[in-house]
């Protein structure tokens, strides 16, 4: 062979510096496979029983039926290619009006493989070109600031505010400071309930004045809210969408958390009208679809059949299915800042500079160590204390956070919080001297 | 709301007349329900069977257990999060060694969401900058080019050459204009089986030519091999990659036609030693994993799972599990080329001007009208005669092809093409008078 191939030149985003970090957490996990691990985000497991699938696929060929349709047209609905915007959106529209009270027509839906996909299809629809920056909060969920990654798409990060989530005020500075720099601010990605990695929420003051600044800016808003479900008082705080009287908010949904992640099942609501190139208008959700056709052609029907049926099962009501996984969740969080404030109290914790913050629901707590809680001391945690954990630092697009770790209770059982903790307060110890 | 919401200039490649030709023929199957319809390439529903989803299933959780794996990690492997890589490659290498004689390692495998994420992410590992160029066969599959203007990535076409395929000199010329150019040709994408959308196949000879024009001029070789399978005479013609003495062709497969779409499932075979950012070597196909945790984070493992446990019902012999299917569309295809020459024999059809392509396998065949074959003609042909098709000019990425219809059989009956040809003549001759 005379001329090279081009394999050492591949496309430079490959060296991510958060993917560099998450190979290390995996590594670092199966070295360790007998440590209490609080770094997956993942949910519990116990709660799920293969022999549901049969019955959750079963339940969803017979609605199928109850509607009127022939063997023929089931088949073709489960086994075929199917409508690019996926098939059961009027089902996920009447689990979110139960659920969240929103009331989204179901053409403006598109089911997506995860919410991942839904965040790329949004990402690319509405970043033209090279001066379109993405605000993001910082700490920020990775899969967002690798879409943009993958996009080759600007992002600018907006530093969460004391209460929870970005601040408006912030936002705004941002904004402006993009547009001053000749580029174009387009959209704000936010998760406003227990966020990945920090766990904290937005305020619901804070969330309208989000929604006024963003509208001044002329910002869409891009709310994901996989976690918001795990509240430990459910329906406190309404959802950006739910505030939303200009359509400025779309919304990205997933299954993987409420139903299960092995469907890799998720949404968007993007109820907004825009102009297509031919000058008739449309939906942004038909907009986003064309670009599906680019990505995957179409999310799996048989992962649409099972989740479906999932949600036929309990009436298109997840939150009262998830009433045990929730109950769980909330007990597992209160025992991690339970065991933490047994191990940590004042004034012990204040004279050696260790703090943490206390999520009202969700999967994620964030504690501030007097030290760096870098991949070395990860792994002194993990190799003498038998306890892993994720670095917050990858987490921040513009640096910060180097004495931060995340702690997710999700995966673990109260006996694993209690023991991982006391394991991890002799951590501390030993090296906060 | 002061600020205008940045919705009226999305990204402009949402103007694709493929996709809105794609759009005004999905319209024209729904105005015209009862027509006989050569258009969709999906695959015959007769053999699918809602209960085998069940039996599958069953036998990739067997699989798992007879592993040694214990009811929680069974289950875990069924609904959680899994590796980005996919969790059967074992059994897509097996079915891969038994089917075609490609000897792959497993972990040169990634399992994708459809061959179309794989496309998008070979495509996006390979191409750096504005200046690359990637090159395909002229008429091309529409899946490719998407995935290039989701990526902003130019492409250049090659035409095929009268024996099928892209000519291998005229690669080489391509290649070379497109370097004088000033701009780096990267790879080629190629269909070299029963192409979609002109059916035809390249000949063996010319694919060892191809090969050593791909290395001449440093190019990678992408091959789309979802057609292969559906031979009239099975292993009469090797496989790119199993001609690959220098691991320059990176392949890519799809269930979709052996299996089913509706699982969405793909995978590519990337075997080639690439220079990490941190100048580790590692496989293309762990490069091609990164990118996909940023774009589906993973393959649902419900599709792997179905797919799996149809893989090893079958023994990872998919040939011998598709031999029906592959007997069918043979059959198909003959009636098609049969009922073609009954109509329009010789010299009639070069009188008047028509003529057809004879593939020797797969779904498509292109008939050359002696008029225009757009959009107002097939809408004629739907309204006056029953008959739907799909007008090939869509399909040359720099013009050609407006004289030229696909039709498709994969979908239809004997009986179903015997009228559909029968009232397509009728069609031909009122227009050619």
């Amino acid at each position: 062979m005379s001329g090279p191939l081009p394999l050492d030149e591949l496309h430079g985003s490959l060296s991510d510096p958060l993917l560099d970090a998450m190979t290390f957490l995996n590594e670092a996990t199966s070295r360790y496979p007998e440590a209490v691990s609080f770094a997956p985000g993942r949910p519990y497991e116990g709660f799920f029983e293969p022999a549901d699938v049969h019955d959750y696929l079963d339940a969803y060929l017979a609605h199928l039926t109850d509607r009127g349709l022939g063997p023929e047209a089931v088949r073709s609905t489960l086994f075929q290619y199917g409508p690019t915007k996926g098939v059961i959106a009027g089902l996920v529209a009447r689990t979110l009006a139960n659920d969240e009270g929103l009331d989204v027509p179901p053409e403006s839906l598109v089911l997506t493989v995860g919410a991942q996909e839904g965040m790329l299809l949004v990402l690319r629809a509405l970043c033209a070109g090279p001066d379109d920056v993405l605000l993001v909060s910082s700490p920020c969920y990775v899969g967002v600031t690798g879409a943009a990654r993958l996009l080759d798409l600007s992002t600018v990060p907006v530093p969460e505010g004391a209460a929870g989530g970005p601040d408006p005020d912030a936002v705004r500075s941002a904004a402006r400071a993009v547009r001053a720099g000749g580029r174009r601010p387009r959209a704000l990605y936010v998760v406003p309930d227990f966020a990945n990695p920090s766990g904290t929420s937005m305020p619901t003051e804070a969330r309208a004045r989000l929604l006024a600044v963003a509208a001044a800016e002329g910002l869409l808003v891009i709310e994901d809210n996989p976690y918001g479900f795990f509240a430990r008082e459910p329906g406190s705080r309404p959802t950006l969408k739910a505030l939303d009287r200009y359509r400025q908010v779309v919304y990205l949904g997933s299954f993987a958390k409420t139903c299960f992640p092995g469907a890799r099942l998720g949404y968007v609501v993007a109820d907004q009208e825009v102009r297509a190139p031919d000058g008739r208008r449309t939906l942004l959700a038909d907009q986003l679809a064309k670009l599906k056709s680019m990505t995957t052609v179409n999310t799996p029907a048989l992962s649409q059949a099972v989740i479906g049926g999932m949600l036929l099962r309990h009436d298109c009501r997840l939150r009262a299915a998830n009433a045990r996984a929730t109950a769980f969740y909330a007990a597992n969080l209160g025992t991690l800042l339970g065991e933490l404030e047994r191990h940590f109290p004042e004034p012990l914790r204040s004279r050696i500079g260790l703090d943490w913050n206390r999520p009202e629901g969700g999967f994620f707590a964030v504690l501030t160590l007097p030290f760096a809680a870098d991949e070395a001391a990860m792994e002194r945690c993990a190799r003498d204390h038998g306890v892993l954990w994720t670095p917050m630092a990858p987490f921040y697009p513009a640096g910060g956070g180097e004495r931060r770790l995340r702690l997710s209770i999700s995966s673990l059982t109260t006996e694993q919080i209690v023991a991982g903790v006391a394991a991890l307060a002799r951590f501390i110890r030993a090296e906060a001297g």
